[in-house]
């Protein structure tokens, strides 16, 4: 049976919120956080007392070297000892990063661990990485991000072949920065079964279904995913102000309410359980500080589901055989990525 | 009087949509184009026939050098002679930037021309730059970019004070690249009575209303004016699907639309004329190839109005009292930047 490692720390809704999640989520789950604070779980739920929370700290890579009594790290080591398969932790992005990188380490062969996420567009769901673990990345870490994507969205969304894209300014081979240039060009040149190449998309296709995997350094990455809350917001923010700008509209708004609520449903940013931390030994998933139990309990679901489709497994074969993976040992203490 | 030089070609409505465009614009145009299919004009539009096009050219810069008579180039020199104050060319950005940079020139300090597209967001309008003219930057180019938007807003817009801020993955200091960082820090560190400087922020803010001008490098700012045109078509799109999911949606998609019809008109692309090219010593405007009469029409306007504000000499004047003007000569050929 699946384990999942599960920092109760980090959630605006607190403790029990995360617990009420690890319950729901139907796999074995060893929860760190304040006992006190969680309460009664049922026996799948194995409560390990960790008051100590480092998800708000400013140096969150220098907090979880000093703190090795805090919940975050406690769960990464479970991780890293087998105890456990996969991480989930909220909060500080960074936190868990520096956590995962010290204890779980990174796979062999891979330059760089990332963060995807998968967005809920209405039938055209994409997934972007990375978004934010990287600011600045070599063409090469671009190449692994691909591979690491496409082996996600198969693995946690049954995309058999998922379409691969690169962000740039322009659809062209030559657009882009010298490392988005590169890193087509190596794309290009590796014909993989892992993944289906599409090439560069704007900024205008990203939600237009084009691609499965949409690939980019972190700070675009961050970037563009949250442009993509915003205009959201500002645009349904402009449909509800439009619904409210007289009497004929209100109605109108009133009768649209179901179908718009359904809509709503549809793009819920806790469905996919948040973001993933790819390229280590195990898989981490990240969830928002402002999840409900629900977005906890998918994003548990869904890490033992790639930790049971052998998600770290199936990135190496396919770098390995696209003769992507990075030469030199991987053994050696990583040093952080900026966050 | 004020007389914007425009080119014809480029449009893809063709050059008589653009001639419909500098006849309702109520300025002095010198027009470039094919007159056989320009055809009449009143007096205030003197045509020049000019019936070679380079906007659909694959490398831009060098159809600018080998073909001199080609109606932007032809346009760009005559603002270069100072025959007309301003240049309004759509279709290639990358030709317009080509033949401005040849034939126009930089601004004295200034290190890079820079597009800036104001984005009509209703009652929250923001000026993103630069979107597409720089892939990649130095610090110093950032810190330009913000006395040039700053400029512009003031000019174009009448904003008295813009504020001003740096599109970033954090709103910490320290968040973003290291040529982020460090021109948050020189922005930071330069009080200036042109602009109030907001600090970073990240993508969700954009369409806010945090902020009148947002600095980027060109490869971010055109993926993040991409991600806002695509992700307001794709809502917009759901909220259509969703007013036809059922006979109630349909009354109420029905109700509503003249209310959203008007915030359809309120975001609308044409309105703010195209994108600004700045820090040449005259100001041009880029419309997009799709705009009808109505975008060609504001585009000559704003230029004219840009120039009667004195946009380039207000940026100058800024630029210099705050001592971010570029100390070398700016007299030498330019690059020509990558498109």
């Amino acid at each position: 049976m699946t384990t999942v490692a599960v920092d109760a720390n980090g959630a605006d809704l607190g403790p029990r919120e995360v617990a009420e999640g690890a319950i729901a989520a139907g796999v074995d789950v060893l929860l760190f956080g304040p006992a006190a604070e969680i309460g009664e779980v049922p026996a799948r739920v194995t409560v390990v007392d960790a008051p100590v929370s480092i998800a708000k700290e400013a140096d969150p890579a220098r907090a979880a070297r000093s703190t090795p009594e805090a919940s975050i790290v406690q769960a990464a080591r479970a991780v890293a000892a087998g105890d456990a398969d996969a991480l989930v932790s909220a909060g500080s992005t960074g936190a868990a990063l520096a956590a995962g990188l010290f204890e779980i380490r990174r796979a062999r062969g891979i330059y760089r661990p990332a963060l995807a996420l998968p967005i809920p567009v209405p039938g055209k769901p994409v997934t972007l990485v990375d978004v934010g673990a990287n600011t600045e990345v070599r063409s090469e870490h671009l190449v692994q991000f691909a591979f690491m994507g496409a082996a996600l969205v198969r693995s946690v969304l049954g995309v058999e072949r998922p379409r691969v894209a690169l962000l740039s300014n322009g659809e062209e081979a030559v657009k882009g920065t010298p490392v988005v240039v590169e890193a087509h060009a190596a794309l290009a040149a590796r014909a993989t079964t892992a993944f289906e190449w599409v090439g560069n998309v704007e900024g205008t296709q990203v939600t237009e279904g084009v691609a499965d995997v949409i690939v980019a350094d972190g700070f675009t990455g961050n970037v563009a995913l949250k442009l993509i809350e915003g205009v959201s917001q500002t645009v349904l923010g402009a449909v509800r102000d439009a619904a409210m700008s007289s009497p004929r509209s209100k109605l109108g708004g009133l009768l649209l309410k179901p179908a718009l609520r359904a809509f709503r449903d549809q793009i819920d940013p806790e469905a996919p359980g948040g973001a993933y931390r790819l390229g280590l030994r195990r898989l981490g998933v990240v969830p928002h500080g402002r999840f409900s139990r629900r977005g906890f309990a998918n994003a548990i679901t869904l890490a033992a589901r790639a930790h049971d489709e052998d998600v770290v497994g199936r990135t190496h074969a396919a770098l390995e055989s696209a003769g992507a993976l990075r030469s030199s040992p991987s053994e050696a203490p990583a040093t952080v990525p900026p966050t």
